[in-house]
């Protein structure tokens, strides 16, 4: 549309590098907006594959895969970090298209020592850190920031892989082998974990209202929104994400992890697309941060990111051994008024792994932690055979 | 599901004939719920093609065309009423697929005059009419009903197309040449046009709460939802949708349209799928009419019917000649907090071809009115070119 205001005959076409639920999530708010999408991915049948145009297999190094992409969109964007960001850019060149959000922000996300000096001088709050190589750098990180410290590697990462405490250098050995490639953050003692959804439009940012994180072995369980926080953190918690925002390039929907600690809030991570924490908007918000993503890439106006109500969104995490297998026990979900299933189309279960979601919303004036009840009630009663 | 409460690796595959817009945001209320689709359609690149795993491109007529669909699907539907019943129920029988809604309830709606007897044995109140072949039932129709009637083309009609007013054998001569397959109606001067949408699952049967439509030129122009009627003539029209599906067979998404007259509701015309009064559901029900339709056809639970709140939806109508072209104006649709588009993604551009809709939902407690008065004034300053 951009200048012209057209949306073609065909829609215009995003090209997507990674094809998980994101990207599936992703199409399903394309469609109604006429918008296709195709993406790459390197797994035959991937997630968005079913609602998207076209899956170009591949892998997401290879640059013929994103050229092939390239080919048949107007603009390309990415649901995943592990993307290259200058054959991205490269590849993007090529084709005369835009990408967005800017590959420079998968440079500073996929690097939290990077990273973290990104939110440093973007001016936000961020734990204490340093940076660890070998173990006299953790020593000294210790001497400075305290123990425990929290350990994460700077590359790689991802819901909480690759991150540890470590109370000496022994744990860390124990945790990391090599003590390279680290970065040391002082320890949080939070009051909550919050995120923001924030989007970066053509000449306009949106925030969405705080929601408020449940991790367990630092992956998602459920997200509350708007977060049980007072209005004042919940106000302090949307300005630093704005301000994060300004400090970035590009359009395009990001997540910002935050930290509430003693009513202040402290910025823990960054994610340069759709969030597992922003999923509540699908049914909580009048936008949702997928169709807010393809306005966004696309240089349309972005939409509301008021509530409607409160949401709760439980995930669906794999258990047990790596198996093929359907879910079972959804009828209590879809029975349940006002909770919606969201099932990705994973092909494998494996233990942890993402496997879908429910999010609650009310029929009633049901209040967030009837609501977070009754999601984390039909979570526990989903299996997989 | 069903019995077992199994959603497969795959998912359940939903077989659709038709793909037009209907198939289309089938296929998006079914990918949240991990349910795939595959369409069947004579126009390549339908508008459901873009969002469902697969198209089989062929004739309605063609029964290679559905059991090709057959091939691929657990459950058969239809998005269209062009539909022959005893091809599809045979396609479907060799398969050993169940078809819902029931093949009948195709059989009953393809014929007005049938329809009528329908609604007529099923106990509900509808117009006098009268079957019409020659002049002679014509003259016996205005002696019995008054002038003027409206008459109606027993098979082919669609959105108007074969329905006209005739005050005389000779009006009614200059708008169906022969007389022959005609149903002659009672004028009703209805106080307001209203539709119930109405969910057959399994053992269970839901209706949204009534809403009101606007018609020009006999096509559905804009909804309001729900209906700005009085209590008693809401639960009027939903009680008696309830007595007419109540005489269908089969499962799934159901259109009632009903006149209200003088306090009184009157059956008008039924659709055995989802229905244009009922998109409003996309963004105003807990769920919408395509999921619970998706819900009822696989035997799932039926969601809630109830509002999130009142939605208007006004029809964005092709004009002009016959053309491929673009959407202009779609700015200020994306610009307005509240209001969703949907672009159906049709290839040409047609005079009054259903190309798109917008739904308008609150988010400053804006009342019906009000959010009629904003969609009307968006759809109005849509363009094509």
């Amino acid at each position: 549309m951009g200048t012209a205001g057209v949306i073609d005959e065909d829609g215009p076409v995003l090209g997507v590098i990674g094809g998980g639920q994101l990207g599936r999530m992703l199409a399903e708010a394309a469609a109604p907006l006429g918008v296709q999408v195709v993406v790459a991915d390197p797994t035959p049948d991937c997630p968005a594959a079913a609602v998207a145009r076209e899956q170009v297999v591949g892998d997401f190094e290879d640059r013929g895969t994103m050229a092939a992409v390239a080919l048949a969109a107007d603009v390309l964007t990415y649901e995943i970090e592990l993307v290259d960001p200058d054959a991205l850019l490269a590849v993007a060149e090529e084709a005369g298209l835009p990408v967005h959000p800017s590959p420079e922000a998968l440079r500073i996300t996929q690097d939290k020592l990077v990273e973290k000096r990104f939110l440093e001088t973007a001016g936000v709050p961020v734990a204490d850190f340093r940076a660890v190589d070998d173990a006299a750098d953790l020593e000294a990180a210790f001497d400075a920031l305290g123990a425990p410290l929290m350990l994460k590697a700077r590359r790689g990462g991802y819901d909480g892989r690759g991150n540890a405490p470590a109370g000496s250098v022994e744990e860390a050995r124990a945790a990391f082998g090599d003590l390279s490639g680290l970065v040391a953050e002082a320890f949080v003692g939070f009051d909550r974990e919050l995120s923001v959804i924030g989007v970066r439009g053509d000449g306009e940012v949106a925030t969405f209202p705080a929601a408020e994180n449940r991790h367990e072995a630092e992956i998602l369980r459920e997200t509350i929104a708007p977060a049980r926080a007072d209005d004042a953190v919940l106000a302090r918690a949307e300005s630093t994400a704005r301000t994060v925002l300004d400090g970035l390039d590009g359009r395009g929907t990001f997540g910002i992890e935050l930290f509430e600690v003693d009513g202040e809030v402290l910025v823990n991570e960054l994610a340069p697309r759709p969030h597992n924490s922003g999923h509540y908007t699908i049914e909580g918000a009048v936008t949702s941060q997928f169709a807010q993503h393809v306005r966004a890439v696309l240089g349309w106006p972005l939409g509301s990111t008021a509530l409607r109500g409160p949401a709760v969104t439980a995930n669906v995490l794999g258990d047990g051994p790596s198996r093929r297998a359907g879910l079972r026990g959804a009828e209590a979900v879809l029975r349940t008024p006002g909770a919606s299933l969201h099932w990705y189309g994973k092909r494998e279960v494996r233990d942890l792994r993402k496997m879908g979601h429910v999010t609650c919303v009310p029929v009633a004036d049901e209040g967030r932690d009837e609501l977070l009840a009754t999601a984390r009630r039909l979570v526990a009663a989903l299996s997989f055979s």
